[in-house]
């Protein structure tokens, strides 16, 4: 790729952003779009507009950003947000301090080195200005190559340095929020499952109930039994569905009372596929009809659910912190696939389907989605490496000798040249989240939180493995098949080889990434028109319009992958090409910024893990490093530097690092430390409520309609308990 | 070695089994000799013979042991020694059931190949009968083959069969000793290390007490400081040396006032060097006046060690077995090298000098030791190497040949290449075990019986390491360097080409053990003429005649490896030469009675870990099995047999059985269960008896001094507290 390429492709982007923060600015400001930019606040109760004047300095959002303290995003949008926030800022420290030392060093080092000509590059035959910069640019076996050695153990200590602040802190903030004097219902309870089979004449209840009770006779409240709701949701939901059509109906009968029809028209609708074919009915009347229908079948669901679809796993609540805490991290059966225990995530966020499943079905499940994940990543790679192959022009330009035509005129080309690789890269990359986090539920995980943990760790070693790797690896591997010239034979090499020629395109993706990714992120285009677009054309209700501005969470599954992506391609380039630095520090600076502003206004967070994301973060921080450590060997190597063995102890150390720090924090992450939870609560306790908490929506009313049958079903034994609050 | 020599050696053995055993006979009907033959139940109090009668059937010791239950075992033992009989019994049922089919099968399919010369023999040219009956009998790629590999199978499968059912067998034990209604302190007690540094305005003791209080607040008991009792110790220890010189002082001087002389005479002695030089003085008179000096000196001395002494570890009392066990597996603190917990073993086993070391000073010196014990086990491989070598009477006739006079005379050689190499491996392997027990303990470990499973394991590999694979290559390597005739090229190849040629070496070895071993074990031969030398020749108290004749404990951590090795030659010659199965069943058959009888009459156990030595022994097992199946597929490779990869599925098998083993059953031995711990007691619990259990001997009498002051320097936060009993 030419330079002129590289300009016009950066110089559009930023056009591009530059539009994008227009947009904004003047969007942000009509109060009907409120909804669009400022949900979380507006759903906290709060005012929209902070000073509440809407003709403020355009760059406002900025200093608020900036201003705001972790505490106000804590509070806004809960401890995972603000260790997103960590992440950022520990990874834009890394880029910085590497770059303060890297950038003024390394760059006069390589591009004062006039004596070599080049060989590692793409342009054919001309000297591109970036190469320049580029240690491709210093001769093999250079004392100069000193520099470049050093600065790899300087990028490798700052990490180190910054991790370990970073995890010190991160332990804090989820410290403070566990020890919260505010009621979390989930703190009171722990999750039971793999409960062996029912013994002679004793209910479920009865077995779990005797048993917890016997080991906590002090602090055991009630258990609820996991209960298998499929049929009962099913019903719900078709309920729930014909309510909000009533509803509608109602809306749209309303509004056709008009001045000149003052009895409007009533709605109808279709009975079949779609509304589109079949009887034609009165909708309003249809639903009362379907309503009625309904209502009586989910009472006796609930009741058939309740009595005898009880699965071998329980929720157990106890009138402690301490107690749950201590009961989720202790062995209570003598044989550990039976009684398994561990901390009840929030009631919104379990999987209720995943709570039945048995231990050696989880076990299971899990091997068969590692191998699946592990098909689809490995097979995934050819494609991409076909596509990244073809579309560079040159390639294109040999293949299809036909598109010479088009494709030599000098606009065309350029364009081309600057986004066809990036785009089919990121499109491709859109398809995956859906089926991974499909893979992770899958794997028995018992709440959304974990499962989207374990999607983001899925797609990080898919987009570095397809993305970085397969990129670099496959272009240089298509170009080897054309002339053969070098023969690498170990994947280390080839990529240390592959290395510099891709550098260009990774500078542009980064770029591309932030000026157009963040622009759009700010600006809300998307959301925007669809909701005004749904607004205009299909919502009638209020719960309609509502549906169709809320804004999601921060979506950590495919957005921390990409982070990462971009991080590791930064820390691998940040000696080769230390120009690609300062691209990687506007990313996550850029990033922090947005994704500040879009926190604390826009996003909604939907369930809370106090901090667990944290460990995930850091351990693919470190193998990033570690990919990195690995592939400058490599290139040293390649550079025939005598003294490439010195760079042997950077990846033991890494393991090291990793070792440690998984063995002094990560067991806080796991479960919470009973000096955490010993802290006393400020409210009253109130047990009944933090029960309550945990009944699934679909049968809540079983509870309302009948109390009494509901507590029989899912506890008797606990009623002298119930009085202690 | 010679078939002629093989039945020399065994003869000889069995006349000195039979010698021991008349020996035994006559010996223990002495009532002189009770206490050699029965110091067991004399300790507890029993009558030694139980029907009260000494003109018994002579092999009344076999039908009790026969007759003994596992409860009488663990009554009279304790169950770590029960789990040894398990073990004991795991292995014979594993050789029984593999002999009961692999000698009527293997032995006429060996026999009956007469098609082949063999080229395996150690034998000189003339064919040894023994070797007729081993696969090395069977020619290249013979169908006969397939026998041997489905035999491989069968040994397999009926370890893992026998391993699983003995896991689960254990398990219960040690579920049914920690459930025992009996107070045993150490369930009541946790052990904390790593506390951190004290804030400012607190003692030490405050610091832990209001920690733990506010955690438990309902069942923290009180928290007794680990102190540093080097000094204390030193002077005690003095103290009651000088007290045992007293008492032996008076008993002579009482012994001497005969009526020929009623005044007796004063014993004296020197107070130099050993009681041989310096001044001579009054023996009463000094101690007294030692005594006198030392006691004000150990109180000062026990003052300053319990107010200023005091460590970064304790020991935390609970009132209920639950919250002890669930303390002792919960995580306390965020950081996890802070307040580490685990379970408190029993309170004359804690090894108290470990207990204050820091986390990183463990970490640190666990793998120090590693390091050394895996240098200690390939620097010892050379020496025996060599010693076997050249042990083998060839060998000695070849490098030697002045000795060929001596050697060649039929008598002189037969009796030394029966004996020589097993002699000297024997006595050279009595040496280590020392070394292995305090590099242990210098890992850091807090109790005895884990530094005994901790040296057991390192005398495991040693063992298997070097005196199997060591002796059987090193001979090969030697012979190779004369002959140079194979070039095997991995280390599996070379054992599997060794393995034939040292086939009667081990079958020796085997015979030997269990024979002269055995005898000597029953018999008591040398324990007996020590006590009766020391009683007629050193003793004056009675104190003094008991020391001589404590009988020790059944010392696992070189009973256990010894066994381990028997029983992975057994194992890795089992298919290879069938004829070895019934010498290893009679070692474990003889094994198992000769040691009920010893442990029900002779052996007192130290120390009692609720069979945590199982996994250990499991893990053995599992270990010597993968060995055996590797070895296999090299000696099938070896025999040019083509389904010899038929094999493979072997080893993976054995490490998914240790995995699944390891998932399932391990954390019950590493932790106590809470469905375990719950259990009620019969008795009433006295906490401050169970307190005062844990207070070192050397302390001991602080407390009785000065009740207050200890009470005051130990805790006194717990006052209130210490009304629940």
């Amino acid at each position: 790729m030419q330079f002129s390429a590289f300009l016009t492709s950066l110089g559009t982007s930023f056009v591009i952003f530059v539009v994008l923060m227009f947009l904004f600015t003047w969007l942000s400001r009509k109060p009907a779009n409120d909804v669009i930019y400022y949900p979380n606040r507006i759903l906290k109760g709060l005012d929209p507009w902070e000073g509440g004047s809407r003709t403020r300095n355009p760059f406002a959002w900025i200093k608020e950003a900036l201003n705001s303290s972790e505490d106000d995003v804590i509070s806004m949008s809960g401890v995972d947000t603000a260790v997103y926030f960590v992440y950022t800022a520990t990874v834009l420290g890394i880029l910085v301090v590497s770059g303060i030392v890297l950038l003024p060093t390394l760059l006069p080092v390589a591009i004062t080195d006039h004596t070599v000509k080049l060989d590692n590059t793409t342009s054919n035959g001309t000297f591109s200005d970036l190469d320049k910069l580029s240690m491709g640019h210093v001769k093999a076996n250079s004392s100069r190559l000193w520099a470049f050695l050093i600065a790899v153990y300087w990028v490798s200590l700052v990490t180190y340095y910054i991790l370990w602040k970073a995890y010190k802190h991160v332990s804090d903030l989820r410290a403070v929020a566990l020890m919260s004097p505010v009621v979390k219902p989930e703190q009171f309870a722990i999750l039971v499952r793999d409960i062996p089979p029912i013994p002679d004449g004793e209910t479920r209840k009865e077995q779990v109930d005797s048993y917890f009770q016997s080991i906590y006779p002090d602090k055991f409240y009630r258990s609820m039994l996991v209960t298998n709701n499929k049929e009962v949701n099913k019903i719900w939901k078709e309920l729930e569905g014909y309510r909000k059509k009533l509803v509608r109906a109602e809306a749209v009968y309303a509004k056709s009372k008009t001045v000149g029809n003052p009895e409007g028209t009533r709605p109808t609708n279709r009975t079949g596929f779609l509304g589109l074919v079949g009887e034609k009915v009165d909708s309003i009347e249809y639903c009362n009809e379907k309503i009625d229908k309904l209502v009586p079948k989910l009472e006796s669901e609930q009741k058939v659910t309740l009595r005898e679809k009880q699965q071998c796993s329980a929720l157990v609540f106890f009138t402690s912190r301490v107690t749950a805490a201590s009961a989720a991290q202790s062995q209570h059966a003598r044989i550990v696939d039976t009684w398994t225990v561990m901390e009840s995530p929030e009631p919104h966020q379990l999987i209720w389907s995943n709570l039945s499943l048995g231990f050696y079905g989880r076990e299971t499940r899990k091997y068969v989605v590692y191998f699946v994940v592990a098909l689809t990543i490995l097979f995934y790679m050819i494609p991409i490496g076909f596509i990244s192959a073809l579309t560079t022009l040159a390639n294109l330009r040999k293949l299809l000798p036909f598109l010479k035509v088009v494709v030599d005129k000098k606009v065309v080309s350029t364009v081309l040249e600057a986004y066809l690789p990036q785009i089919a890269l990121i499109v491709f990359l859109a398809l995956l989240p859906k089926l991974l986090l499909f893979l992770s539920k899958a794997e028995g995980i018992p709440s959304e939180s974990h499962a989207v943990r374990a999607t983001s760790g899925k797609y990080f070693y898919f987009t570095v493995l397809n993305v970085f790797i397969g990129v670099t690896i496959g272009g240089t591997l298509f170009s080897t098949l054309k002339t053969i010239e070098h023969h690498p034979n170990t994947i280390v090499n080839l990529l240390a080889t592959s290395l510099p020629d891709n550098a260009t395109f990774f500078l542009t993706f980064v770029a591309l990434k932030f000026f157009v990714g963040y622009g759009l992120e700010l600006s809300r285009l998307v959301p925007l028109i669809i909701y005004h677009l749904k607004k205009k054309y299909l919502c009638k209700t209020d719960g309609e319009i509502k549906e169709a501005w809320e804004p999601g969470d921060l979506g950590y599954a495919t957005r921390v992958p990409g982070d990462m992506l971009i991080f590791t391609i930064t820390l691998c380039y940040s000696v080769i090409a230390p120009i690609i630095i300062p691209f990687g520090v506007v990313y996550f600076g850029l990033g922090w910024l947005i994704l500040r502003n879009q926190a604390l206004k826009v996003y909604v967070s939907s369930f809370e893990s106090y901090g667990r994301m944290w460990p995930h973060l850091h351990t693919r921080i470190l193998a990033s490093l570690l990919l990195y450590q690995v592939t400058m060997l490599g290139y040293f190597g390649i550079k025939k530097f005598d003294y490439t063995p010195l760079l042997i102890p950077l990846p033991i150390m890494s393991l090291i690092f990793m070792f440690v720090c998984r063995k002094k924090f990560y067991g806080f992450f796991r479960c919470t430390a009973l000096e955490v939870a010993c802290h006393e609560l400020k409210e009253t306790l109130n047990m009944e409520q933090v029960f309550r908490s945990f009944i699934p929506p679909s049968l809540a009313s079983a509870e309302k309609l009948d109390n009494d049958q509901f507590e029989d079903a899912l506890s008797e034994v606990s009623r002298p308990a119930a009085s202690v609050v």
